[in-house]
Parts: structure tokens; sequence; C-alpha cells
């Protein structure tokens, strides 16, 4: 593949080692999304590889103008392969990471098989990027919910210790897939015109409705994607005394999810120097236009890089001044799941 | 109008008094639902005037069968009532509500005009009917919200106080009222069919989105919706130290809001336990299914009259045991409006 081994970041010239690199299902909603941000961000290669599960093997995508055929994803794929960007689903995950890094490859996992496992680093390069080094072969990419609320929260718990967030989200259809989110556009269009309409992706109407986000519920009664948003947090800030509950919802919006973020420091903050913090940080846009009531929105959010961060302000129900609410948008499928990946392969 | 003056409740003969009643705004989202909600009450009435801006003045309603003519709302529509249901904005009711009770109606008003006036009791049936004995010729209605979260919180603070309440909101359109009902849906065909779509009635998109809820952002930083829910719940709770921090957000759903909801008690309290104080509780229905997944929705809660609550869980983030999350859905032009102001009216 014909692409220059140098490219520059902010003035600077970089040079990326030439790297054989296969997509581990390449058709799905993060997969496609992968090779927009490959080719977007001029990603270094020597061969790109396709893999998807055997319904899609045959199927034809194009990369910078090369027409690519998407291969059968087996044990034997990862022979000439240098890294892997794998999003073909946790089960799949778990089968084929621990054979292509057996095959000597390095793995950028988007799944959660392995997120939580203690040898292998979940990494935000917003937020730890240092602990890529320590890796064994595979990198998990943490949750698209996790992401999206650790990378505006994470420069302000450096800056003040934060003590306990209480978060509701209003996530999209992507999260759930290609077909979720064909199913949420299918849903919307029976419903104006009247006609009955029964969901198989999701488990309820998504068009016009809300509902608890379709993962299982634990004998906590919270959801998995709740669980996920406590327990990477922690892991991912090294902090296991960070006190979070999650409230994860589905909302009828296609690609980026929001948050409802309410945050408990350590000590006195106020919104200004929330502010402050905020447009310093990397991956971070603030969005709080008071005067004309503009935050951030997820179809403003849609197709960016950056986490939207808006509606700054003191929480009125902590009186000792330790409190900031903030609403946040962020691309799901984007720095959701595949700029995350792409960033933390960019860092290997 | 030739309706009984007995009607049974419960099993028990009631008689209602004679009243002759005007709905204030009868053509709005709000009015139509009030006569939608008389008629089904079998709500005892001499007469039935319809009032509304000169814009709608002379527009044929039907009402148990009998076509009725919309009149222009003046000062000198109220001679011949005894009871105003008025939903007419609360530029409207600032106007007129004063000159109906001093021809001598009681009225019920739904804006917030006059919520907050310390000499207005502001009365959610489930929670303080006795405040309405201390009316001077106007009650007020909550806003929608705070009614959908005030009726299932209050059993649970009366069991067990409630110190502070964080509270993320999931709003319909028809808060914003009938048109912007009708601009989500017209928003929604547009955005299916690719065709550009400037929205004229709310400030931003409403299809595939979600945005900050459309009323003025104090200096605060928080917008008049979340400072009424606040406010309002203190009032209403006559419980001025509650603390309480929201974030109002619209959704693109038609016409039932959803909240999740964040509790922390004063002493602990298990979700087996708020799930059997919200059994007896009046106006609330428990919909909480965690094998299946099944928990409120605004697409069940429309059309009904119970607030449903569920996804009620420990949170984990309050170590002591004192706090619960849950999450309610209602219907936002029934519950949290028209019937709630029906309801007070049957109490007077």
């Amino acid at each position: 593949m014909g692409f220059p081994n140098t490219y520059e970041v902010a003035g600077a010239k970089v040079v990326i080692m030439a790297r054989r690199v296969a997509i581990m299902g390449a058709t799905g909603a993060v997969g496609s999304e992968f090779l927009r941000l490959l080719e977007e961000r001029n990603f270094k290669m020597d061969s790109l590889k396709l893999l998807a599960s055997i319904r899609s093997a045959g199927k034809k995508l194009t990369f910078a103008g090369e027409e690519l055929t998407v291969e059968v994803l087996s044990a034997d794929s990862f022979g000439d392969v240098d890294l892997v960007l794998s999003s073909a689903g946790g089960g799949l995950s778990k089968q084929f990471c621990p054979a292509a890094v057996a095959a000597g490859a390095v793995v950028v996992d988007n799944t959660s098989a392995f997120r939580m496992d203690p040898e292998i680093p979940l990494v935000i390069p917003e937020v730890n990027p240092e602990d890529i080094q320590k890796h064994k072969g595979i990198i998990a990419n943490p949750n698209c919910s996790t992401i999206i609320m650790n990378v505006p929260v994470w420069p302000l718990h450096k800056a003040n210790p934060i003590r306990r967030v209480v978060v509701s989200t209003y996530q999209a259809a992507s999260g759930a897939g290609a077909a979720a989110m064909a199913e949420l556009e299918d849903g919307a269009r029976a419903f104006l015109a009247g006609e009955d309409f029964t969901p198989t992706v999701l488990p309820h109407p998504a068009a016009f409705n809300v509902f608890c986000h379709n993962s299982d519920i634990g004998e906590d009664g919270y959801n998995t994607e709740e669980r996920k948003m406590i327990l990477e947090t922690q892991k991912i800030f090294h902090c296991d005394d960070i006190l979070i509950t999650a409230t994860c919802v589905r909302v009828p919006v296609l690609r980026a999810h929001s948050e409802s973020i309410n945050l408990q420091f350590a000590n006195p903050i106020t919104p200004d120097e929330v502010r402050e913090i905020l447009a310093g940080a990397p991956g971070v846009k603030i969005v709080d236009d008071t005067v004309k009531n503009y935050f951030p929105m997820p179809l403003d959010a849609s197709g960016k890089d950056d986490i939207l961060v808006g509606h700054i302000r003191q929480d009125l129900s902590q009186p000792d001044g330790c409190g900031i609410e903030l609403f946040v948008s962020g691309d799901q499928i984007r720095k959701g799941a595949a700029l995350n990946a792409v960033q933390i392969a960019e860092l290997l």
C-alpha cells in the first residue's frame, strides 16, 4: 500500500514503522470507521487485511482507492500481521486474539473480553498512555461510554481529586452496531407512517422511546454497561476508591452518546476553573454558550474526534462548593471506539 | 350538559356540586387533554366554556358528543364561571387569572405564573392535597418534570427523609406544546428522507438529537426547567433543606418524560424497602423486571395516569447504604399537566 512513511503532527515530522495491519470485524459499524480513520490519518501500513466472520467473507471494501476482499477470520489469519485492530465481538476476541498474539501480532481489542483482566492494559491515550508499555500482546480499548466520560473528567480529577461521580447517559443506537442504527431508522419510518414495527435487534422499540441499556442486569440491579463505566473508570484512573454510579439509557440517536455528569471533588472548584482546565485538555472541545442555550448535542458531536463539554455549572446541591455539573457528547463509533483504538495503535 | 351529578368511586357514590367550567388554552396540547379527561372521568359540570387567544377563536371542538365553539379569552370571560382550568401560557395566566378570581371563579393554573408565590398553594394531590385549603382563588399546578419526580419520591421521603437528589431528565417534545410535537415528527421525516430541516418551534433539531431544555439559562448556569424542579420540589415537600440538582434535557420522544433519579437518604434503605413503599403509593406503578430488562419507557407511560418506576437499585457510590437509584417515566401531558390539574379540581 503506497503511503508515505512520514507525516506531520503539529509541525513535526513523524516516522512510522512499516506495519502489516489486520482489522477483525471489518464490516461492522466500528470496522468501517477503522477503515475511514486509517485512510484519513494516513496511517502507515505495508499491508491491510480485512477479516470477518464467514457471513461477511468475500465482501469487497474500498480503502484508499483500492478494492480489498474481506477474508474469513480464523486462527491462521495472523501469520503475516503485526497489528490487529479487533472489533468483532467479545466471543470472537476471546477465541482469536490469543492466536494473533501467539503469531507475533499486537492486538488493540475493542471488545469487553479483556478489559478487566489485571494483566491487560486498558487505555485512553488522553488519560493513561503510559499503561500501553505494560502490554503483553493485547491492549484493551475501553467501553464507549467510559471513554466519552473519562476524556473530560480525567484532567479535572488530576487538578482536584474526584470523590464521587453520578452519571446518566443518553446513548446512541450505534453502540449496538450497524443493524441497530438501521432498526432505529426503520422503526422511526414505520412509526411516522402509523405502521406496526417489531424490533429484532434491540429488545424494545428505539424510535420515539428511551429504555434501559440492552445489556444483562446483574444481581445488584445494574446493567452491564453501567458496571463497565464504574469498573473501567476505576482501572483507567488507577483509583479504586473513586465512587461512581451510572444509569445507562438508550435514546433515539444514531451515533453519538451524551452524558449528564455530576461530580463531587475533594476541594472546592468553580465552573470557571473547570473551563480553564478543559480548555487546555486534549480531546476536549468546550461548547458552553449560556446566552444562546447552545451546549453539546449528539448531532454536533457526530463525526468529530473531540468530546464536546458544556452546561458547566456549580452544583447547587453541594453547598460546600465542591460540586460541578456538566453535559458531554461524543461520537460513539469514533472516539468511543475506533479512534481511541487507532490512537493506541499510533502510540505503539 | 347532561351529566349525572353522582358517580361511583371505589364502590361509593360521590355527589359533585354543579359547576360551570372554563378551559383557558383549550386548543393546546394540555387543553385537548383537559377535554379528554373531563369526559373520561365524567367530571360533573353544568356548563363548559372553551377559551383561547383570538388566533384559535371560532374553532369547533367536540366534547361528549356536543360541538363547542372556542371563544376569545378576555377579562370578561369569567362572569358565568366557577372553575377555570388554565393552560394558555404564563403571560396570559398573569393577565387573566386575577380577573377570573375577581369574578368569583377558582383557577387551577397550569403555568409557571404563580407557582413560587408564597401565597399560592402548589399542589400534587398525591403529595400535599391539604395545601389546597389555603387557596385564595388560585391553585398552581407544578411543572411536569417536578410532578413526575415527586409522585414516587414523596412516599420514600416520608418513610426516610431524603437529603439530596441528583436528577437527569429525558423530556418529551410535548412539554413545548403541540407544535413542538409536530416539529419533532416533521424533522424526523425530513431526516429520514435526507432533506434539510430548520426547526422554528424548538431552538435545535429534535429528531435523532438531544439538547439542553429550551428555557432561559440563569446566571448560575441552570436552565429554568432545572430551577423549577429544585424550587418547586422544596415548596411542595415543605422542605427547604432538601438538596436537589437537576439536568433537564429534551429527547426525541413525543409525550412522556423519563427521569434518572439518584437519592441520598438520611438512613440506610434497600431496594426491597423502596419497592414495598412504592407498591402501596398512589399514582405509582412499579415496572421493574430485571430478568427481561423491562423498566419504565416513555412509550409505555404515554396515555397512562400512573408514573412508572423501575431500575430500582442500591446506589453503589453510597457505601453507607443510604443511596438508591431509580428510573421513572410519566405522561407529560396527562399526569405532568392536565390530569394533575383535574385531580386538584376534583378535590376542591
